[in-house]
């Protein structure tokens, strides 16, 4: 007899067959005697197709109006689902974000939550009905429509279970839950029984694309166990929460991450004083380009080599932009490569194991890999090696850390 | 500078192409200065897409999710000519039923207006913008999504007309105003300048599809002038008014309505005595048929006829309620006749100018066409006759009564 909030994406309720699916899963869990609460997006395709009529109408598109026509793509699934439910003789009532009262900021098109307002939902669940909410969508005070930016359904289901107090989200999608690492690159990558919420923010943003990131900030902040669950296969699917798995079981290693979609670019013989970091990175801000890794070497003969990473696809602006930086710095040189990858290892378990360093780059150079750059977080060793090496390094370093193997209970022996 | 709301239906915003057009009518009663409030309705097929949706899930959808699927159509058509009238740099904003606040009872998918907020809609005329608000909805007082009804843009529209205290309520449609007749009957069937309420409710139940008469009623009843015009031909159209047209000019009879989606039924050799007529008209209703003309004759040997008239569609089902109640009241005979039609002469003038009867008889007699029935009410006269004299008669009648002439001002000399 526990509340959940469920979230069904654009994809799980793409058709009313699907729809139909997702009636019959909610209503197995209603008859289990929970309460559940529903978040759904659009139709898969639907929004797409209200953008592109927006956009037949107006290149940039009024950010007011833009939500108030992409808002509709989420309330039509509502209705279905609800009378999907209906049909099954599970009571359902749908919600948009004004009715709930979801309230943002008014940031059109990209809204934050501030506040739901959970007193019609406590009395719809406790009157025994199962309430399916639109998903990605609010009001500002003023009552106009905003919309929380693609993907912010998941958003929505977050906010939703920790206003109501929910006892799990679980947000429904097309893999069974999350993995070691991209069972497309290793075969023995194996699903996660439970991982923190740090080291799935760690491993979302770099690129396991499962859960919206602010989905999860959102969760660990206020404390929501997070599920991820398959839409339409059975199984216990991951478990995200503030708790590490079973001392016993816990690898010191989540999982391994990579991403290929960066490139570096480093500038050489800056003059090394106060000031000089900001001056290189200030004008790459300024031009809406974001940074991932950074790294200064040690200054030598007063000049210093700095070496950071961006986004491929903004590697030609950025190096315009360093162009002109070394220039006024007066600095030896601009080096650009496309052709980089970063591979992480992720894990709550290296802050009390000492070794997982020197255990990644000895696997690295066990095969043969030249590490380029290096960068530490508390939970995370991440690399940057070239490109072709990629596989190499996630295949080598998830045998080494022994990811292909279940947890076991030997270490209780 | 006065205010103006105007209502385009599915067909005048059935593309991006006609919301463009419908945009730039719009921008020009803006540029001469007008205030500006415009009423849509969904996209044409919209409506009819959604419905099929809900009843792929349910035979009979839940009425309240079928208004929340539903309202979402005249909400996309909202945004979109919003965004058309903000790239012809007119300013614009969008409401749906409940971000005006059109309050409604809780009658799902036939629902009443009970009241409107006119203060955001104040404000934001002020602040110069264009409102396009949705039609065809609202919301109860707890807040949950009503529809008012297929057609029901036309009230929306006079219902805001009345609450903003508009100067005129323009229905724009793909006629280009209210005629005489038919056109596709009489030739000569000409374009009305003015019509009262009630000349246009008797015109509109006979089934000018101009106007949802619940509108004309509305605006009837709170004084709107109501205006029906062509989406895209210019021309003044016909007004809708109080007030009759020029004293000087107006001819007694504004128009021949006519109709043969009838079909009369006689029951004779009735007891005559008090009773009776709901003995019979009573088992109807509660079938659910609604009646149309009723006629009993003079008693004779203690018995009476007794002939009312149905829709066609229900008139099997008619004859069935009425051959049982002949059988409880010992009446001689049924007859049922679905080849008859009716024709009516209506206009205001008939109440101070007698002879408007006689002039119809006779220019029916002049024809050979036989009257089977005959009502009249203060400003129309019904006549039932052979269905295949309908054309006959509607030429006959529209030719006595001068209908193809255009009103002079010989009267004032």
């Amino acid at each position: 007899m526990s509340l959940i909030v469920q979230k069904f994406g654009g994809t799980s309720v793409g058709s009313i067959e699907r729809i139909e699916q997702v009636a019959d899963k909610v209503s197995r869990f209603r008859a289990d005697g929970h309460g559940v609460v529903v978040v759904v997006s659009a139709m898969s395709g639907e929004t797409n197709r209200l953008i592109g009529l927006a956009h037949e109408v107006q290149e940039r598109p009024l950010p007011r109006e833009m939500d108030v026509l992409v808002s509709t793509g989420e309330q039509v699934t509502t209705a279905l689902l609800a009378m999907a439910l209906d049909k099954r003789g599970v009571k359902a009532k749908s919600y948009n974000g004004s009715q709930v009262r979801i309230l943002t900021d008014d940031a059109h098109t990209k809204a934050r939550i501030r506040e739901i307002d959970d007193a019609r939902l406590h009395a719809d669940l406790d009157a025994g009905y199962v309430i399916v909410v639109a998903g990605f969508q609010g009001v500002d005070e003023h009552g106009n429509i905003t919309t929380l930016g693609r993907g912010g359904s998941d958003t929505t289901a977050v906010a939703l279970a920790a206003a109501l107090k929910a006892d799990e989200c679980q947000i429904y999608t097309d893999v069974d839950g999350v993995y070691t690492t991209d069972p497309r690159v290793v075969d023995g990558a194996r699903r996660l029984e439970q991982i923190t919420f740090e080291e799935m923010l760690e491993m979302a943003s770099m690129g396991s694309k499962v859960l919206q990131i602010r989905a999860v900030e959102f969760a660990g902040k206020y404390n929501v166990p997070l599920r991820v669950l398959h839409s339409f296969q059975d199984g216990p699917g991951t478990l995200i929460s503030l708790e590490e798995a079973n001392e016993m079981e816990t690898p010191t290693i989540a999982g391994i991450a990579f991403n290929r979609d960066e490139a570096k670019l480093t500038i050489l013989g800056v003059p090394d004083m106060p000031g000089v970091a900001s001056k290189i990175l200030g004008p790459v801000g300024e031009a809406n380009i974001e940074v991932d890794v950074i790294v200064q070497n040690v200054a030598e003969d007063n000049t210093t080599d700095f070496t950071f990473t961006v986004g491929r696809v903004d590697l030609p602006r950025a190096e315009e932009v360093l162009n002109r930086v070394a220039v006024e710095l007066g600095a030896r040189e601009v080096r650009a490569d496309s052709k980089i990858a970063k591979v992480s290892v992720v894990g709550v378990g290296m802050r009390s194991h000492s070794g997982v360093a020197s255990q990644m780059f000895s696997a690295l150079a066990d095969v043969g890999i030249n590490i380029q750059m290096i960068t530490t977080s508390e939970i995370k060793i991440s690399v940057i090696i070239d490109e072709k090496f990629l596989e190499l390094a996630v295949r080598s370093l998830h045998s080494s850390f022994e990811l292909d193997k279940e947890p076991t209970d030997e270490a209780a022996a």
